[in-house]
């Protein structure tokens, strides 16, 4: 097998067997074949696709370069779950929680923000004395002991897809559906767990703007879950809005308590047990409604919160800010954004409102940028409400108040009004499963 | 400008600004992007095409990434003629001494074959003592007094045409007709003639098999030289058939001397003088007619055969060779290929012949090859003769008798036969100038 022959085939748009995908990725790992063909291979993927066989292969190959996490020493059924990444989804913080209350393990790596999407390590992070990096024999002990923990990834998960991101991210070949579903799958097969729930995020703050794209994405990451064996479900949500109303790390983290302690903004309530549901329901805890109703049960019985609880002190945290947000450390500087005119918002650049957050410090540009885990927005206003002019559509807070101006500029930038009511979308806008696709 | 721009709007369909392709192709030979980014970009070419601005923009940056040979030290209008390269392909030897002959200047320069085609440098070192690789200086002096010379390649011609060759080989990006139309007319342009005839072969022997195909690179090609500011023709010709009936070294050389003699094979003979006489009428010597005329008179009246020998000789080669083609030192072994049925020659699948030629010794495997210049094959029968079974065919000509075994193999199956007559289409297809394509 030469690559020079695969890259032809796929070119003239044959389909790739399982072999050569396997053998493909083993000598790209290895360094036998060069960037410069790959990209190659990878610009020809962009025009002519790969079929669902296809993508499930080279999936499960990319998952097998690197660890496979073996989660057998945990009991029963582990699921996960995975959002594709939008500005203000807190949801692991909330779901994991209601998920383990109701007595499903759930044992998640989760990743670090990069660019305008924030990352669950990063808010747990903003918790005093939170350990996030935690050896696998520590890991399977407490979720075995509590039910739940979130970690940074342990060990060399997928590194294929380390490799191919890299260069995918250099040679403009990142929007082709087949290779972003199998990146985001590859990483999840070799994390270990027996069922997937799946967030796919749609609009102007999500990586897939369309909602045909975002259908077609959740579609490929399911079949490819299926051909590895792994249930998997996936929920496709609305991203045209910033979900809850804070940006920013400890925001987060304050709203998803309040959303854990029964108070949270609708939304994101609304996404978190939809997730949490289907979550349930793989794990075979009953059907969709009971399910529904058990997560419901997690948040008002209070068990919910004090799971986060248990799992904040075994990882190290500081338990006493979950119980009294108002002794996470606040931002030195607070600025209010006023609305310049009146009318009602009808539409939020939410990609713009997370590069806002991210310019008061909430977020990385670079992967060696610190993060002020103190930064960020609370909106006040957002799509489909009602503003006068000088009235406040939303908080910046920082540690430096010359980051006010530029921020300011931005998100007032991603506000556009209208003289007449305006009508959002629904949130959750589809199911997709192995065997169907349904528009809600 | 980041390369990565570049790629994506080449991805999307976009076209690259005069600009932009000079900065890619200067930042590319400095080593400053990287092959992985060439490497897509050349896939995203292959299928969004380029249009005829960008082609020859890139041509031109390529062409000025290394030498521009200033001609002007040679007198007169200078004419280039370049082949896509046959099998059996002599016609250089033929034509640059009937153009010679009648008073126009040609100063050219030749490449050495490689695979199934053979390249004129080494035809030309068949002849004992002939020299090919000679300074600027002294090639001008050359074609100021005899008027003609052929030598390999002096300086850094387009450097960036070696470097992105390089890269479409391995990365299956060869067959786009915009780079394939670029990387010729990079170096012609580089080479300095004032205009170009071009020899654009078609059929089972060439680089493009469909008659559609080689008419649009011949248009292409046309197009840049037009854009350069050089009067550029192109006439595409059969390659469906070995040109002539020599392939090797010597063997080509000795029948380019019996065409010069008036004595050659009516197909070689007809697209040297078409050619010749196309290079006279840019030459601006008179009608097509006329000039048709006069290259017929070059032959007939020994002119240019003398013409040749005046070059061998001031080229440091023995002209006795050609004054008397039995001094060729001859292969040691021969072998007569038969018939193994009868019938008429349907097809023969040229590139085989080449291939046959090449296991013989008379060409490369690979760049560092050596020659046999004795080696080759004599056609005794082409397409559309009758045969008996038995008859003589072809005969093999190597200097180890061992390689006859493979190359009877190869040749063999080159040929079809059918019972029933075959027609052969017309040696001249058709005729592309700037304004129009005429098909004959």
């Amino acid at each position: 097998m030469r690559m020079y022959d695969l890259i032809k085939k796929k070119k003239q748009g044959g389909e790739l067997s399982k072999d050569e995908i396997e053998i493909m990725i083993k000598g790209y790992v290895k360094g036998d074949i060069p960037d410069y063909q790959m990209s190659a291979l990878l610009m020809a993927i962009c025009f002519q696709g790969m079929t669902e066989r296809e993508t499930a292969d080279l999936t499960i190959a990319m998952a097998k370069s690197g660890d496979m996490v073996d989660l057998t020493p945990i009991e029963g059924i582990k699921v996960d779950k995975h959002s594709t990444g939008g500005v203000g989804d807190k949801t692991t913080l909330v779901i994991a929680p209601i998920v383990a209350a109701c007595g499903v393990k759930v044992a998640k790596m989760s990743g670090r923000g990069l660019g305008h999407t924030g990352g669950t390590i990063d808010k747990l992070e903003a918790i005093p004395g939170m350990e996030t990096a935690i050896d696998k024999a520590r890991f399977f002990h407490i979720v075995n002991k509590v039910g739940v923990s979130v970690v940074g990834q342990t060990g060399n998960l997928a590194p294929a897809d380390k490799k191919l991101y890299a260069l995918r991210d250099v040679t403009a070949t990142v929007d082709s559906i087949p290779l972003i579903a199998a990146s985001i799958m590859s990483k999840k097969l070799a994390a270990g767990s027996d069922c997937i729930v799946l967030d796919v995020k749609t609009g102007s703050g999500a990586f897939m703007n369309s909602l045909d794209d975002s259908i077609e994405l959740a579609r490929r990451m399911v079949s490819i879950g299926e051909h590895a064996g792994k249930d998997t479900v996936a929920i496709i949500t609305d991203m045209d809005i910033p979900l809850g109303y804070n940006i920013g790390n400890s925001l987060e983290v304050i709203e998803a308590i309040e959303t854990l302690q029964g108070n949270g903004p609708q939304d994101l309530t609304e996404v978190s047990l939809v997730l949490a549901s289907n979550m349930l329901y793989l794990a075979k805890k009953g059907t969709i409604e009971e399910c529904e109703t058990m997560a419901k049960e997690a948040i008002s019985s209070g068990k919910a919160l004090k799971k986060l609880i248990e799992m904040v002190e075994i990882q190290g945290g500081d338990s006493r800010v979950i119980m009294d947000t108002s002794q996470f450390a606040s931002a030195p500087y607070q600025y209010e954004v006023k609305a310049k005119t009146e009318g009602y918002i009808s539409l939020m650049n939410t990609e713009q409102c997370g590069i806002a957050s991210m310019s008061l410090g909430a977020g990385r540009e670079t992967r060696d940028s610190s993060i002020d885990y103190t930064a960020g927005i609370k909106l006040i206003k957002k799509t489909g409400d009602y503003v006068t002019e000088g009235e406040v559509i939303a908080i910046l807070y920082a540690s430096n108040d010359r980051l006010f101006e530029k921020a300011e500029q931005i998100l007032s930038k991603a506000y556009s009004f209208s003289e007449d009511p305006v009508k959002t979308r629904p949130l959750l806008l589809a199911k997709v499963t192995a065997n169907k696709v349904e528009k809600f």
